[in-house]
C-alpha cells in the first residue's frame, strides 16, 4: 500500500486543528501596528481563560524549557534555595536550570512513575525555612503522573515560599486553578494542550511572585519578565513576536473558548479513561501511580522490545507515540491523548499497539483493546 | 473601494513566499524521529550556505534578541570588557544585554545614521587590551547604515578579542563572509532576508570563539550553545524545536539555493539602487552615510509629519514601511527592500510614499519617483 497517513499521539507536538494549521500560512502583518496590538489584546484575554487566572499571562518565542528558565531567572537569585519536587525527567530539568543560575538545590523526590506527596513538600519547607520557592510539575510528561498541586498549594501558601508549576503538558488537559490553589507561577508551551506547533511559551506570575521578579539578581534579558509586563500593559511585546504562531494561537483560543475549559478537561479525562480500559483489556500494566488526562504510560511487558515497538508503530504503521526517556528507555511506552484528539485517535493508537505487539509474537487478541476503548467511547454520554 | 491589499516593506517581518508560507501549515511530525533529523540535517547544510561559513550554524526558537543574548551569555563572563561599536538602537541593545550580564561596557559610537570607523575600533582595542570581544552590526536596522565588517575583522583579528556581528537584518541581503573576514560569531533572525515568519534565531561560532564558550562563567541554560552543539552533532536539537518554522526554513533555503547567494545580494543591491534613485528624484534626502542593501532611510522633509505619513501609508494605502525608532521618531522613514521582494514592491512603496506626501501638501510630482525607479529596474540587465 503506497498511501500511509501519519497520526501523532505523542505528548508534544500534538496534532494541530486545520483552522489553526492554516493560520500558520497567513500573510504576516507588522507587529508594531494597531492591527497586531488588537490580536495581542485578544490572545492575552484568551490566555487568562486557558490559565484560569485573573493575572496577565505573558507569551514569548521559545520552547517550554525557555519559559522554565524565565521562571528560575526571574524568581530566584544566585545562592537562594529552591526546593524541587520531582519524579521524572522534567522535574530534574528544574534542578539543572537552577544549578546553572547558581541556586542551592533541595530535591524532594519520588520514584519515576510515582507522585511526590504533599507531606514531603511540607517537610522540606520545614527543614529549609529560607527556601525561596518550590518548583514542580502539574504533569510529569516523562511518566504521565499528575501531582496534587492543590495540596502542594495549601502547604506552600503557609510559608513565604513561592509555588512554581510547570504545566507544559498539563495545562488544557488537566484542571488547574492557579489563583484558587495559590500557585504563584504557572507556565506552559504551545505544542501540547493548546494545539499549536511548538515555538511559543506562556507564563503567569502572581502578585506575590512579582516582588521576587523585581528583587531577583539573576542576569537575564530576553527572559526578563519586566520587559514583557511593560509591553503587554499596552498590548505589545518587547521583541519581535512569533507572528504566525500568534495568528495560530488566536484561532486555537477560539476553538478552546467554544469547547470551554470544562469541556476540554472532560474530553481529555474521557479519552484517558478509554485508553486505560484498553490497556487493561490487553492485560498490560499502567506505569503511573496517579495517571492524568495527558498521557497513558504503559509498562513494556516482558517479551516485548519497547523501543522497537515504538519504531514499528511510527515507521511501518504511521502512528507516532513516545517511548521512555532517560532511565525509562525501553521500559515504558507513552500514548498521549492530548490536545486535538477525538475517539478515533484512541482506537487508532490502540489498534497500532495491538499490531506492533503481535508482530513481536506477544500473545494478544487483536481488537480486544479497541473493543474495551469503544465501550467507553461510545457508551459514555459525552 | 472595499478591497485593499496589504504590502509589507518594513525591515522585518518581511513578506513570506507562498511555498514557505504554506509549509507553516504542514502537519507536524515528531522532532525525535529519523524523519525530522533528516530535515535538521538538510537545513543545517543550507544555513552554512546562508552564513557563508564552514562552521555549524545553530538554530533556536527565539527572536533575534534571544540569539544576541546567546552570543553575550556564551562568550562573555561577568566583569569582562565588551567593546560595542554602535550607531543606532540595535547597537545599544548589545550594551543593554552586556550590562544585564555584568559585563564592563566600552562604547565606540558614531551618530545615528553614520558608520563606526574601523580606526575607532582599533583605538578602543588599544586602550582596552583585555577586551574580550567587539560587538557590532552588519546592518544597523534603525538607520539602514552598513558597517565595514571586513575592515573591523582585520583590526580585531590582530588582537585576542573576538568579533561578534549582529547580522539580523543584514544576512542574505548584504554580502558577509565570516570565515574570510575573521568574524567569530555571526547571528541572524528568521523574519528578514531568510523570508520566514519571526520565531527562529541562528548563530554561528568560530573555533576561536568556542574556547570562550567553554570558559564562560555567565549563567545560561536555554541559550547554552554547548547543548545545541551536542545535539546538532547528531542532527538533533536540545529542546523541542519550532517544527513548523523549520519546515518553512527548509522551503526558504531551497529558494535561496536556487537564486544563489550571489543572486540574492545582487537583487537586493539593485532594488536598493532603484529605491534611492526614486528618493533622489523626489528631491528627498537619504539618511544613512553608508546605506546598505537592506533598507533605505529617508529624512523626513520639513513640512511633512513623518509619523503620520507612515500611518497613512499603512492604514489608508495598505503599504507598511517603518518610521524612526527611539530618538529618530518622526525624523526618518525606512523603506525596506529585504527578503522576498521584486520590482513592483519598490514601485508600490514609492507610489504610496508619493501619495502620502502629496496628501500632506508637500510639493511632489506624482510618478517622478516611480519613473526614476523604473529606469533602473527595467534597464538593468538583471
Amino acid at each position: 500500500m503506497k498511501i500511509k497517513k501519519n497520526y501523532i499521539l505523542a505528548p508534544g507536538p500534538t496534532p494541530v486543528p486545520p483552522e489553526v494549521a492554516s493560520a500558520g500560512a497567513w500573510p504576516l502583518i507588522h507587529h508594531r501596528t494597531p492591527q497586531f496590538c488588537a490580536i495581542i489584546k485578544e490572545v492575552a484575554q484568551g490566555l487568562k481563560m486557558l490559565f484560569q487566572t485573573q493575572h496577565p499571562v505573558y507569551f514569548m518565542a521559545s520552547s517550554g524549557t525557555g519559559v522554565m528558565e524565565a521562571a528560575v531567572a526571574n524568581l530566584m537569585s544566585p545562592g537562594e534555595t529552591m526546593i524541587v519536587a520531582q519524579a521524572g525527567k522534567f522535574g530534574e530539568r528544574w534542578g539543572e536550570i537552577g544549578k546553572s543560575f547558581g541556586c542551592h538545590l533541595v530535591e524532594v523526590k519520588a520514584e519515576y512513575g510515582k507522585a511526590v506527596q504533599p507531606t514531603q513538600v511540607e517537610e522540606a519547607l520545614k527543614k529549609n525555612p529560607s527556601a525561596k520557592a518550590v518548583f514542580t510539575q502539574l504533569s510529569e510528561t516523562s511518566t504521565g503522573c499528575v501531582f496534587d498541586i492543590e495540596a502542594f498549594g495549601k502547604v506552600v501558601a503557609k510559608t513565604d515560599a513561592l509555588l512554581v508549576v510547570d504545566g507544559i503538558s498539563g495545562v488544557g488537559a488537566e484542571p488547574c486553578f492557579p489563583d484558587k490553589w495559590e500557585v504563584d507561577c504557572l507556565l506552559t508551551g504551545s505544542q501540547k494542550g493548546v494545539m499549536l506547533p511548538p515555538g511559543l511559551g506562556f507564563i503567569s506570575i502572581s502578585p506575590k511572585a512579582w516582588k521576587a521578579v523585581d528583587a531577583s539578581k539573576s542576569p537575564r534579558f530576553y527572559f526578563d519578565l519586566r520587559a514583557y509586563k511593560k509591553a503587554l500593559d499596552s498590548d505589545d511585546s518587547p521583541y519581535t513576536p512569533a507572528i504566525s504562531l500568534l495568528f495560530q494561537l488566536k484561532e486555537a483560543l477560539k476553538i478552546i473558548q467554544n469547547e470551554t475549559m470544562e469541556g476540554m478537561w472532560a474530553r481529555h479525562s474521557w479519552l484517558a479513561k478509554a485508553t486505560r480500559a484498553a490497556i487493561k483489556a490487553l492485560n498490560l500494566e499502567l506505569f503511573a501511580e496517579r495517571p492524568g488526562n495527558i498521557l497513558t504510560a504503559v509498562k513494556v511487558p516482558s517479551g516485548v522490545d519497547g523501543e522497537k515497538a515504538v519504531k514499528v508503530m511510527r515507521d511501518d504503521l504511521g502512528v507516532t507515540i513516545a517511548g521512555g526517556q532517560g532511565s525509562m528507555k525501553g521500559k515504558v511506552m507513552r500514548i498521549a491523548h492530548l490536545g486535538y484528539m477525538d475517539r478515533f485517535d484512541i482506537t487508532t493508537a490502540i489498534s497500532a499497539l495491538e499490531i506492533a505487539f503481535k508482530r513481536q509474537g506477544f500473545p494478544i487478541k487483536l481488537g480486544a483493546g479497541v473493543a474495551a476503548a469503544e465501550d467507553i467511547l461510545w457508551q459514555d454520554p459525552q
